[in-house]
Protein backbone atom coordinates (compact mmCIF):
# COMPACT_ATOMS: atom_id res chain seq x y z
CA UNK A 1 0.00 0.00 0.00
CA UNK A 2 1.27 3.50 -0.92
CA UNK A 3 2.09 5.47 2.13
CA UNK A 4 -0.08 8.53 2.84
CA UNK A 5 1.60 11.63 1.54
CA UNK A 6 1.70 15.11 2.71
CA UNK A 7 0.23 17.55 1.51
CA UNK A 8 2.33 19.76 -0.41
CA UNK A 9 2.61 23.19 -2.15
CA UNK A 10 3.70 23.41 -5.48
CA UNK A 11 5.86 26.21 -5.69
CA UNK A 12 8.79 26.17 -7.71
CA UNK A 13 10.88 28.92 -9.08
CA UNK A 14 11.89 31.01 -12.28
CA UNK A 15 14.82 28.53 -13.19
CA UNK A 16 16.97 31.38 -14.74
CA UNK A 17 17.42 35.01 -14.74
CA UNK A 18 18.76 37.17 -17.10
CA UNK A 19 21.41 40.15 -16.66
CA UNK A 20 23.77 42.61 -19.07
CA UNK A 21 27.29 41.59 -18.99
CA UNK A 22 30.61 43.02 -21.25
CA UNK A 23 31.76 40.35 -22.97
CA UNK A 24 35.56 40.89 -24.62
CA UNK A 25 34.58 42.34 -27.23
CA UNK A 26 33.55 44.99 -25.34
CA UNK A 27 29.46 44.09 -26.56
CA UNK A 28 27.01 44.13 -23.66
CA UNK A 29 25.14 41.06 -24.28
CA UNK A 30 22.31 39.32 -21.65
CA UNK A 31 23.18 36.34 -20.15
CA UNK A 32 21.11 33.78 -18.59
CA UNK A 33 22.14 33.09 -14.81
CA UNK A 34 20.92 29.93 -12.52
CA UNK A 35 18.39 31.26 -9.99
CA UNK A 36 19.83 31.20 -6.04
CA UNK A 37 17.04 31.46 -3.27
CA UNK A 38 17.12 31.56 0.37
CA UNK A 39 14.59 28.80 1.71
CA UNK A 40 14.23 28.77 5.84
CA UNK A 41 13.58 25.63 6.87
CA UNK A 42 10.70 25.56 10.22
CA UNK A 43 9.82 22.27 11.51
CA UNK A 44 6.94 22.37 13.88
CA UNK A 45 7.08 26.21 13.87
CA UNK A 46 10.92 25.72 14.86
CA UNK A 47 13.74 27.31 12.70
CA UNK A 48 15.82 24.58 11.84
CA UNK A 49 17.92 25.74 8.48
CA UNK A 50 18.79 27.60 5.54
CA UNK A 51 18.68 26.22 2.34
CA UNK A 52 20.41 28.06 -1.16
CA UNK A 53 18.25 26.53 -3.57
CA UNK A 54 17.74 26.77 -7.17
CA UNK A 55 13.79 26.17 -6.46
CA UNK A 56 13.04 23.83 -9.37
CA UNK A 57 11.32 20.82 -6.80
CA UNK A 58 11.49 23.17 -3.21
CA UNK A 59 8.80 20.83 -1.82
CA UNK A 60 10.66 17.22 -2.62
CA UNK A 61 13.87 18.88 -1.78
CA UNK A 62 12.42 19.83 1.54
CA UNK A 63 11.02 16.29 2.03
CA UNK A 64 14.22 14.51 1.06
CA UNK A 65 16.27 16.65 3.59
CA UNK A 66 14.11 15.48 6.00
CA UNK A 67 14.95 11.89 5.12
CA UNK A 68 18.93 12.68 4.31
CA UNK A 69 19.36 13.95 7.92
CA UNK A 70 16.96 11.10 9.53
CA UNK A 71 14.62 13.75 10.93
CA UNK A 72 11.47 11.60 9.71
CA UNK A 73 11.56 8.19 9.70
CA UNK A 74 9.02 7.75 6.93
CA UNK A 75 6.73 10.48 4.30
CA UNK A 76 3.80 8.94 6.70
CA UNK A 77 5.35 11.32 9.36
CA UNK A 78 5.12 14.24 7.16
CA UNK A 79 1.39 16.13 7.59
CA UNK A 80 2.13 19.30 5.50
CA UNK A 81 5.25 20.77 3.83
CA UNK A 82 3.91 24.77 2.65
CA UNK A 83 6.35 26.64 0.56
CA UNK A 84 6.42 30.61 0.68
CA UNK A 85 8.33 32.38 -1.56
CA UNK A 86 6.76 35.81 -0.16
CA UNK A 87 8.71 34.86 3.34
CA UNK A 88 11.25 32.29 1.38
CA UNK A 89 10.79 29.93 3.64
CA UNK A 90 9.34 26.42 3.81
CA UNK A 91 6.66 24.77 6.95
CA UNK A 92 6.99 21.69 7.68
CA UNK A 93 4.04 20.25 9.99
CA UNK A 94 4.86 16.84 10.86
CA UNK A 95 1.88 13.98 12.59
CA UNK A 96 4.26 13.49 15.89
CA UNK A 97 7.13 15.94 16.20
CA UNK A 98 10.68 15.06 15.89
CA UNK A 99 12.35 13.70 18.75
CA UNK A 100 15.59 15.37 20.07
CA UNK A 101 15.37 18.25 17.06
CA UNK A 102 17.40 20.58 18.91
CA UNK A 103 20.34 18.06 19.40
CA UNK A 104 19.94 16.26 16.10
CA UNK A 105 20.89 19.89 14.64
CA UNK A 106 23.13 20.82 17.31
CA UNK A 107 26.59 18.95 15.28
CA UNK A 108 26.92 19.27 12.50
CA UNK A 109 29.77 18.08 9.66
CA UNK A 110 30.71 20.54 7.22
CA UNK A 111 30.86 17.95 3.79
CA UNK A 112 33.05 17.85 1.32
CA UNK A 113 31.59 20.03 -1.51
CA UNK A 114 28.23 20.68 -0.64
CA UNK A 115 27.68 19.81 3.37
CA UNK A 116 24.63 19.82 4.73
CA UNK A 117 26.13 19.26 7.99
CA UNK A 118 25.09 15.63 8.06
CA UNK A 119 26.57 14.16 11.75
CA UNK A 120 29.26 12.22 10.28
CA UNK A 121 29.72 9.36 12.95
CA UNK A 122 26.04 8.82 12.56
CA UNK A 123 26.16 8.34 9.20
CA UNK A 124 29.42 6.02 8.85
CA UNK A 125 27.37 3.60 11.53
CA UNK A 126 24.66 3.83 9.19
CA UNK A 127 26.38 2.82 6.33
CA UNK A 128 27.94 -0.48 7.86
CA UNK A 129 24.03 -1.69 8.22
CA UNK A 130 23.43 -1.02 4.26
CA UNK A 131 22.75 -3.92 2.48
CA UNK A 132 22.67 -2.84 -1.46
CA UNK A 133 21.15 -5.73 -3.89
CA UNK A 134 23.59 -8.22 -5.81
CA UNK A 135 20.94 -10.16 -7.47
CA UNK A 136 21.11 -7.24 -10.10
CA UNK A 137 23.51 -6.25 -12.42
CA UNK A 138 24.46 -2.88 -14.82
CA UNK A 139 25.20 -3.73 -18.54
CA UNK A 140 27.32 -1.54 -20.45
CA UNK A 141 24.73 -0.97 -23.23
CA UNK A 142 22.69 0.43 -20.50
CA UNK A 143 25.45 2.99 -18.89
CA UNK A 144 25.35 4.17 -22.27
CA UNK A 145 22.11 4.51 -23.46
CA UNK A 146 22.13 6.39 -19.59
CA UNK A 147 24.87 8.66 -21.14
CA UNK A 148 23.35 9.53 -24.14
CA UNK A 149 19.99 10.34 -22.50
CA UNK A 150 21.82 12.71 -20.48
CA UNK A 151 23.56 14.43 -22.84
CA UNK A 152 19.78 14.97 -24.58
CA UNK A 153 18.14 16.19 -21.57
CA UNK A 154 17.81 19.83 -21.67
CA UNK A 155 19.54 21.50 -19.10
CA UNK A 156 19.44 24.81 -16.54
CA UNK A 157 23.49 23.70 -17.15
CA UNK A 158 23.06 24.17 -20.72
CA UNK A 159 21.52 27.59 -20.62
CA UNK A 160 23.05 29.36 -17.64
CA UNK A 161 25.96 26.92 -15.93
CA UNK A 162 26.41 27.14 -12.38
CA UNK A 163 24.00 24.13 -11.03
CA UNK A 164 24.63 20.46 -10.34
CA UNK A 165 22.30 17.57 -11.79
CA UNK A 166 21.23 14.68 -10.85
CA UNK A 167 19.27 12.24 -12.22
CA UNK A 168 17.36 8.94 -11.20
CA UNK A 169 17.24 6.24 -14.16
CA UNK A 170 15.50 2.57 -14.82
CA UNK A 171 18.23 -0.32 -15.75
CA UNK A 172 16.88 -2.61 -18.75
CA UNK A 173 18.97 -4.43 -21.14
CA UNK A 174 20.71 -2.28 -22.66
CA UNK A 175 18.53 0.93 -21.96
CA UNK A 176 17.65 3.68 -19.90
CA UNK A 177 15.36 6.07 -19.14
CA UNK A 178 15.19 9.31 -17.19
CA UNK A 179 12.65 9.01 -14.72
CA UNK A 180 13.57 12.65 -12.91
CA UNK A 181 16.12 14.97 -13.51
CA UNK A 182 16.95 17.62 -11.35
CA UNK A 183 19.63 20.45 -11.04
CA UNK A 184 20.31 22.55 -8.17
CA UNK A 185 23.15 25.38 -7.19
CA UNK A 186 24.09 23.01 -4.38
CA UNK A 187 25.02 19.85 -5.43
CA UNK A 188 23.29 17.96 -2.54
CA UNK A 189 20.59 19.75 -2.65
CA UNK A 190 19.83 18.10 -6.49
CA UNK A 191 20.26 14.31 -4.25
CA UNK A 192 18.42 15.54 -1.87
CA UNK A 193 15.34 16.48 -4.06
CA UNK A 194 15.50 12.99 -5.98
CA UNK A 195 15.12 11.25 -2.33
CA UNK A 196 12.06 13.32 -1.66
CA UNK A 197 10.74 12.29 -4.90
CA UNK A 198 11.77 8.38 -4.49
CA UNK A 199 8.84 8.74 -1.82
CA UNK A 200 6.24 11.23 -3.30
CA UNK A 201 6.13 8.62 -5.98
CA UNK A 202 7.07 5.60 -3.79
CA UNK A 203 10.23 4.86 -5.86
CA UNK A 204 12.31 1.84 -5.40
CA UNK A 205 15.57 2.36 -5.45
CA UNK A 206 17.01 -1.09 -5.39
CA UNK A 207 17.55 -1.61 -8.98
CA UNK A 208 17.67 1.79 -10.18
CA UNK A 209 21.15 3.83 -11.59
CA UNK A 210 21.83 7.22 -10.05
CA UNK A 211 23.58 9.76 -12.27
CA UNK A 212 25.38 12.94 -11.34
CA UNK A 213 27.15 15.38 -12.51
CA UNK A 214 29.21 16.14 -9.44
CA UNK A 215 31.88 14.38 -8.47
CA UNK A 216 31.86 11.22 -6.01
CA UNK A 217 32.64 12.01 -2.53
CA UNK A 218 32.35 10.66 0.63
CA UNK A 219 28.57 12.20 1.38
CA UNK A 220 27.72 11.45 -2.47
CA UNK A 221 27.93 7.51 -2.26
CA UNK A 222 26.37 7.28 1.22
CA UNK A 223 23.46 9.15 -0.10
CA UNK A 224 23.28 6.97 -2.82
CA UNK A 225 23.70 3.89 -0.24
CA UNK A 226 21.24 5.37 2.13
CA UNK A 227 18.58 5.45 -1.37
CA UNK A 228 19.38 1.47 -1.48
CA UNK A 229 20.33 2.57 -5.02
CA UNK A 230 22.92 0.23 -6.37
CA UNK A 231 24.74 1.84 -9.09
CA UNK A 232 26.35 5.64 -8.80
CA UNK A 233 27.80 6.98 -11.92
CA UNK A 234 29.34 10.40 -12.48
CA UNK A 235 30.72 12.31 -15.44
CA UNK A 236 33.37 13.72 -13.17
CA UNK A 237 36.29 12.01 -10.72
CA UNK A 238 36.16 10.56 -7.27
CA UNK A 239 37.97 11.63 -3.95
CA UNK A 240 39.48 8.99 -2.00
CA UNK A 241 36.80 8.75 1.26
CA UNK A 242 34.62 8.08 -1.66
CA UNK A 243 36.36 5.32 -3.10
CA UNK A 244 37.02 3.45 0.26
CA UNK A 245 33.22 4.29 1.18
CA UNK A 246 32.06 3.02 -1.74
CA UNK A 247 34.67 -0.17 -1.37
CA UNK A 248 32.85 -0.58 2.13
CA UNK A 249 29.54 -0.49 1.36
CA UNK A 250 30.34 -2.92 -2.30
CA UNK A 251 28.10 0.01 -4.71
CA UNK A 252 28.41 -0.16 -8.09
CA UNK A 253 30.41 2.85 -8.64
CA UNK A 254 31.56 4.53 -12.36
CA UNK A 255 33.31 8.32 -12.82
CA UNK A 256 34.26 10.26 -15.96
CA UNK A 257 31.75 8.70 -17.69
CA UNK A 258 30.89 10.28 -20.85
CA UNK A 259 29.63 9.18 -23.92
CA UNK A 260 31.46 5.69 -24.81
CA UNK A 261 34.16 6.34 -22.30
CA UNK A 262 34.07 5.03 -18.02
CA UNK A 263 35.90 4.09 -15.52
CA UNK A 264 34.53 1.37 -13.37
CA UNK A 265 36.13 1.88 -9.57
CA UNK A 266 34.09 -0.37 -7.28
CA UNK A 267 31.21 -3.38 -7.34
CA UNK A 268 32.61 -4.76 -10.29
CA UNK A 269 30.98 -7.35 -9.73
CA UNK A 270 27.93 -6.06 -10.73
CA UNK A 271 28.79 -4.75 -14.11
CA UNK A 272 28.25 -6.72 -17.57
CA UNK A 273 30.09 -5.52 -20.50
CA UNK A 274 28.98 -6.30 -23.76
CA UNK A 275 32.09 -8.48 -24.78
CA UNK A 276 31.34 -10.63 -21.97
CA UNK A 277 27.25 -10.98 -22.69
CA UNK A 278 28.27 -11.91 -26.76
CA UNK A 279 30.21 -14.46 -24.69
CA UNK A 280 27.96 -16.16 -22.77
CA UNK A 281 25.14 -15.65 -25.87
CA UNK B 1 53.91 45.81 12.60
CA UNK B 2 53.14 42.44 11.93
CA UNK B 3 50.73 40.87 14.14
CA UNK B 4 52.04 38.38 16.69
CA UNK B 5 51.29 34.69 14.68
CA UNK B 6 50.40 31.64 16.48
CA UNK B 7 52.12 28.35 16.81
CA UNK B 8 51.21 26.01 13.59
CA UNK B 9 52.27 22.45 12.65
CA UNK B 10 53.00 22.11 9.29
CA UNK B 11 50.83 18.39 8.75
CA UNK B 12 49.43 18.84 4.65
CA UNK B 13 49.19 15.20 3.75
CA UNK B 14 49.80 13.38 0.35
CA UNK B 15 47.11 15.20 -1.93
CA UNK B 16 46.76 12.17 -4.31
CA UNK B 17 46.02 8.53 -4.39
CA UNK B 18 45.87 5.89 -7.39
CA UNK B 19 43.16 3.37 -7.16
CA UNK B 20 42.99 0.62 -10.09
CA UNK B 21 39.72 1.00 -12.44
CA UNK B 22 38.56 -0.84 -15.50
CA UNK B 23 38.49 1.01 -18.48
CA UNK B 24 35.74 0.94 -21.08
CA UNK B 25 38.56 -1.19 -23.03
CA UNK B 26 38.25 -3.60 -20.09
CA UNK B 27 41.97 -2.89 -19.00
CA UNK B 28 42.62 -2.21 -15.25
CA UNK B 29 44.28 1.29 -14.91
CA UNK B 30 45.66 2.84 -12.11
CA UNK B 31 44.05 6.22 -11.74
CA UNK B 32 45.08 8.82 -9.33
CA UNK B 33 42.08 10.57 -7.09
CA UNK B 34 42.56 13.22 -4.60
CA UNK B 35 42.77 12.58 -0.81
CA UNK B 36 39.51 13.89 1.74
CA UNK B 37 40.12 13.31 5.17
CA UNK B 38 38.00 14.62 8.11
CA UNK B 39 39.33 16.80 10.09
CA UNK B 40 37.63 17.45 13.21
CA UNK B 41 38.09 21.03 14.82
CA UNK B 42 38.41 21.58 18.55
CA UNK B 43 38.68 24.91 19.53
CA UNK B 44 39.88 25.36 23.42
CA UNK B 45 39.06 21.85 23.84
CA UNK B 46 35.31 22.09 22.30
CA UNK B 47 34.22 20.27 19.55
CA UNK B 48 33.03 22.55 16.91
CA UNK B 49 33.12 20.66 13.77
CA UNK B 50 34.52 18.41 11.48
CA UNK B 51 35.50 19.53 8.44
CA UNK B 52 36.10 17.46 5.05
CA UNK B 53 39.54 18.65 2.88
CA UNK B 54 42.28 17.49 0.98
CA UNK B 55 44.41 18.32 3.38
CA UNK B 56 46.81 20.88 1.41
CA UNK B 57 46.96 23.39 4.51
CA UNK B 58 45.06 22.06 7.32
CA UNK B 59 46.74 25.13 9.49
CA UNK B 60 45.54 27.70 7.27
CA UNK B 61 42.41 26.35 6.41
CA UNK B 62 41.18 26.08 10.25
CA UNK B 63 42.59 29.29 10.55
CA UNK B 64 40.73 30.68 7.50
CA UNK B 65 37.37 29.09 8.77
CA UNK B 66 37.55 31.13 12.26
CA UNK B 67 38.56 33.67 10.47
CA UNK B 68 35.47 33.97 7.99
CA UNK B 69 33.41 32.07 10.58
CA UNK B 70 34.13 35.43 12.48
CA UNK B 71 34.97 32.84 15.82
CA UNK B 72 38.11 35.27 16.11
CA UNK B 73 38.35 38.97 15.08
CA UNK B 74 41.97 38.23 14.33
CA UNK B 75 44.97 36.29 13.97
CA UNK B 76 46.73 37.54 17.41
CA UNK B 77 43.37 35.83 19.08
CA UNK B 78 44.84 32.62 18.25
CA UNK B 79 47.48 31.02 20.03
CA UNK B 80 48.19 27.68 18.62
CA UNK B 81 47.19 25.58 15.76
CA UNK B 82 47.75 22.05 16.45
CA UNK B 83 46.81 19.09 13.11
CA UNK B 84 47.07 15.60 14.88
CA UNK B 85 46.17 13.30 11.25
CA UNK B 86 46.42 10.17 13.86
CA UNK B 87 43.34 11.32 15.06
CA UNK B 88 42.04 13.26 12.39
CA UNK B 89 41.87 16.11 14.94
CA UNK B 90 42.74 19.99 15.26
CA UNK B 91 43.22 21.10 18.50
CA UNK B 92 42.97 25.69 18.13
CA UNK B 93 44.09 27.06 21.47
CA UNK B 94 42.95 30.76 21.39
CA UNK B 95 44.15 33.56 23.95
CA UNK B 96 40.86 34.80 25.41
CA UNK B 97 37.99 32.24 24.29
CA UNK B 98 35.51 32.77 21.98
CA UNK B 99 32.70 34.22 23.45
CA UNK B 100 28.98 33.04 22.70
CA UNK B 101 30.76 30.13 20.84
CA UNK B 102 28.03 27.55 21.19
CA UNK B 103 25.35 30.29 19.88
CA UNK B 104 27.34 30.76 16.99
CA UNK B 105 27.28 27.49 15.80
CA UNK B 106 23.84 27.01 16.68
CA UNK B 107 22.00 28.23 13.96
CA UNK B 108 23.81 28.10 10.32
CA UNK B 109 22.68 27.91 6.78
CA UNK B 110 23.24 25.39 4.43
CA UNK B 111 25.00 27.39 1.67
CA UNK B 112 25.02 26.80 -1.84
CA UNK B 113 27.73 25.00 -3.23
CA UNK B 114 29.83 23.78 -0.39
CA UNK B 115 27.70 25.48 2.97
CA UNK B 116 29.84 26.03 5.84
CA UNK B 117 26.86 26.90 7.60
CA UNK B 118 27.64 30.67 7.93
CA UNK B 119 25.12 32.41 9.71
CA UNK B 120 23.47 34.22 6.88
CA UNK B 121 21.38 37.35 8.36
CA UNK B 122 24.72 38.17 10.11
CA UNK B 123 26.84 37.68 6.65
CA UNK B 124 24.13 40.15 4.66
CA UNK B 125 24.20 42.62 7.50
CA UNK B 126 27.79 42.60 7.52
CA UNK B 127 28.64 43.02 3.63
CA UNK B 128 26.17 46.37 3.97
CA UNK B 129 28.87 47.55 5.51
CA UNK B 130 32.05 46.38 3.58
CA UNK B 131 33.23 49.24 1.36
CA UNK B 132 35.82 47.97 -1.64
CA UNK B 133 38.24 50.46 -2.94
CA UNK B 134 37.66 52.35 -5.75
CA UNK B 135 41.02 54.14 -6.35
CA UNK B 136 42.21 50.41 -8.13
CA UNK B 137 41.79 48.99 -11.61
CA UNK B 138 41.98 45.78 -13.42
CA UNK B 139 43.51 46.43 -16.57
CA UNK B 140 41.96 43.46 -19.73
CA UNK B 141 45.84 42.62 -19.81
CA UNK B 142 45.70 41.90 -16.32
CA UNK B 143 43.63 39.84 -16.71
CA UNK B 144 44.80 37.95 -19.57
CA UNK B 145 47.74 37.20 -17.75
CA UNK B 146 46.13 36.00 -15.35
CA UNK B 147 44.37 33.07 -17.36
CA UNK B 148 47.28 31.97 -18.74
CA UNK B 149 49.23 31.65 -15.12
CA UNK B 150 46.63 30.37 -13.99
CA UNK B 151 46.72 27.65 -17.12
CA UNK B 152 50.27 26.75 -16.30
CA UNK B 153 49.88 26.17 -12.97
CA UNK B 154 50.42 22.75 -12.09
CA UNK B 155 47.23 21.64 -10.36
CA UNK B 156 45.63 18.58 -8.56
CA UNK B 157 42.59 19.39 -10.98
CA UNK B 158 44.76 18.41 -13.67
CA UNK B 159 45.77 14.72 -12.07
CA UNK B 160 42.56 13.58 -10.49
CA UNK B 161 39.89 16.00 -10.76
CA UNK B 162 37.39 15.96 -7.87
CA UNK B 163 38.36 19.56 -6.69
CA UNK B 164 38.30 23.13 -6.89
CA UNK B 165 41.06 25.54 -6.79
CA UNK B 166 40.89 28.95 -5.88
CA UNK B 167 44.58 31.44 -6.35
CA UNK B 168 45.29 35.00 -4.80
CA UNK B 169 47.31 36.85 -7.38
CA UNK B 170 48.91 40.19 -7.70
CA UNK B 171 47.39 43.44 -9.81
CA UNK B 172 50.47 44.63 -11.83
CA UNK B 173 50.78 46.50 -15.12
CA UNK B 174 49.65 43.87 -17.83
CA UNK B 175 51.17 41.26 -15.64
CA UNK B 176 49.72 39.21 -12.51
CA UNK B 177 51.66 36.58 -10.46
CA UNK B 178 50.33 34.16 -8.17
CA UNK B 179 50.77 34.21 -4.67
CA UNK B 180 49.05 31.05 -3.71
CA UNK B 181 47.02 28.45 -5.05
CA UNK B 182 45.12 26.27 -3.16
CA UNK B 183 42.96 23.30 -3.85
CA UNK B 184 40.50 21.55 -2.29
CA UNK B 185 38.03 19.06 -2.38
CA UNK B 186 35.41 21.47 -0.48
CA UNK B 187 35.39 24.55 -2.98
CA UNK B 188 34.84 26.90 0.23
CA UNK B 189 37.86 25.01 2.20
CA UNK B 190 39.78 26.43 -0.64
CA UNK B 191 38.97 30.14 -0.52
CA UNK B 192 39.06 29.62 3.78
CA UNK B 193 42.42 28.55 3.44
CA UNK B 194 43.95 31.34 1.31
CA UNK B 195 41.94 33.74 3.85
CA UNK B 196 43.95 31.92 6.86
CA UNK B 197 47.22 32.22 4.68
CA UNK B 198 46.63 36.25 4.44
CA UNK B 199 46.70 36.50 8.11
CA UNK B 200 49.54 34.23 8.25
CA UNK B 201 51.45 36.20 6.22
CA UNK B 202 50.06 39.72 6.67
CA UNK B 203 48.77 40.12 3.04
CA UNK B 204 46.72 42.84 2.32
CA UNK B 205 43.57 41.76 -0.20
CA UNK B 206 42.57 45.14 -0.84
CA UNK B 207 44.03 45.82 -4.54
CA UNK B 208 44.31 41.71 -5.17
CA UNK B 209 42.62 39.40 -7.69
CA UNK B 210 40.96 36.28 -6.25
CA UNK B 211 40.31 33.63 -8.68
CA UNK B 212 38.22 30.39 -8.34
CA UNK B 213 37.50 27.38 -10.50
CA UNK B 214 34.21 27.41 -9.02
CA UNK B 215 30.72 28.93 -9.68
CA UNK B 216 30.31 32.76 -8.68
CA UNK B 217 27.61 31.76 -5.38
CA UNK B 218 26.64 34.10 -3.04
CA UNK B 219 28.84 33.09 -0.69
CA UNK B 220 31.83 33.63 -2.57
CA UNK B 221 31.13 37.01 -3.42
CA UNK B 222 30.39 37.38 0.18
CA UNK B 223 33.55 36.01 1.39
CA UNK B 224 35.67 37.81 -1.02
CA UNK B 225 34.33 40.94 -0.10
CA UNK B 226 35.37 39.97 3.51
CA UNK B 227 38.95 39.77 2.42
CA UNK B 228 38.49 43.02 0.95
CA UNK B 229 39.53 41.78 -2.29
CA UNK B 230 37.91 44.17 -4.98
CA UNK B 231 38.34 41.83 -8.05
CA UNK B 232 36.69 38.34 -8.41
CA UNK B 233 37.85 36.13 -11.82
CA UNK B 234 36.20 32.85 -12.10
CA UNK B 235 35.77 30.19 -15.16
CA UNK B 236 32.47 29.23 -14.55
CA UNK B 237 28.96 31.02 -14.01
CA UNK B 238 27.21 32.54 -11.57
CA UNK B 239 24.22 32.48 -9.49
CA UNK B 240 21.39 35.07 -9.30
CA UNK B 241 22.61 35.38 -5.88
CA UNK B 242 25.87 36.01 -6.32
CA UNK B 243 25.19 38.96 -8.99
CA UNK B 244 22.95 40.62 -6.78
CA UNK B 245 25.33 40.45 -3.59
CA UNK B 246 28.15 41.40 -6.22
CA UNK B 247 25.89 44.63 -7.62
CA UNK B 248 25.43 45.52 -4.34
CA UNK B 249 29.09 45.63 -2.69
CA UNK B 250 30.41 46.79 -6.05
CA UNK B 251 32.85 44.31 -6.58
CA UNK B 252 34.04 43.92 -10.01
CA UNK B 253 32.92 40.59 -10.94
CA UNK B 254 34.17 38.70 -13.96
CA UNK B 255 32.76 34.89 -15.24
CA UNK B 256 33.15 32.15 -18.30
CA UNK B 257 36.89 33.43 -17.73
CA UNK B 258 39.13 31.10 -20.09
CA UNK B 259 42.03 31.65 -22.17
CA UNK B 260 40.71 35.20 -24.17
CA UNK B 261 37.40 35.17 -23.10
CA UNK B 262 35.48 36.70 -20.16
CA UNK B 263 32.15 38.33 -19.51
CA UNK B 264 32.26 41.12 -16.94
CA UNK B 265 29.32 41.40 -15.24
CA UNK B 266 29.74 44.05 -11.68
CA UNK B 267 31.97 46.74 -10.88
CA UNK B 268 32.51 47.76 -14.36
CA UNK B 269 33.83 51.07 -13.10
CA UNK B 270 37.23 49.11 -12.20
CA UNK B 271 38.02 47.53 -15.07
CA UNK B 272 40.17 49.09 -18.05
CA UNK B 273 40.10 47.97 -21.43
CA UNK B 274 43.61 47.46 -23.93
CA UNK B 275 41.58 49.40 -26.06
CA UNK B 276 40.58 52.37 -24.07
CA UNK B 277 44.28 51.93 -22.36
CA UNK B 278 45.33 52.82 -26.03
CA UNK B 279 42.87 55.13 -26.76
CA UNK B 280 44.20 57.56 -23.65
CA UNK B 281 47.90 56.79 -24.25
Amino acid sequence: MKPRTPEITSASRPLTYEVEALNENGEAVATPIAGEHPLTLYIDKREVVTLMTLGQAPEALVIGYLRNQRLVRGIEDIAAVQVDWETDSVAVTTRKGVKGLAKKMQKRTVTTGCGQGTVFGDLMEEIESIRLREDVTLEEETLYALLDAVRRHETIYKAAGAVHGCALATNEPAASRIITFIEDVGRHNAVDTIAGQMWLEDIDGSDKIFYTTGRLTSEMVIKAAQMRIPFLVSRSGLTKMGHDIASRIGITMIGRAVNKRYLLYTGKQRFVKAALRTMVA
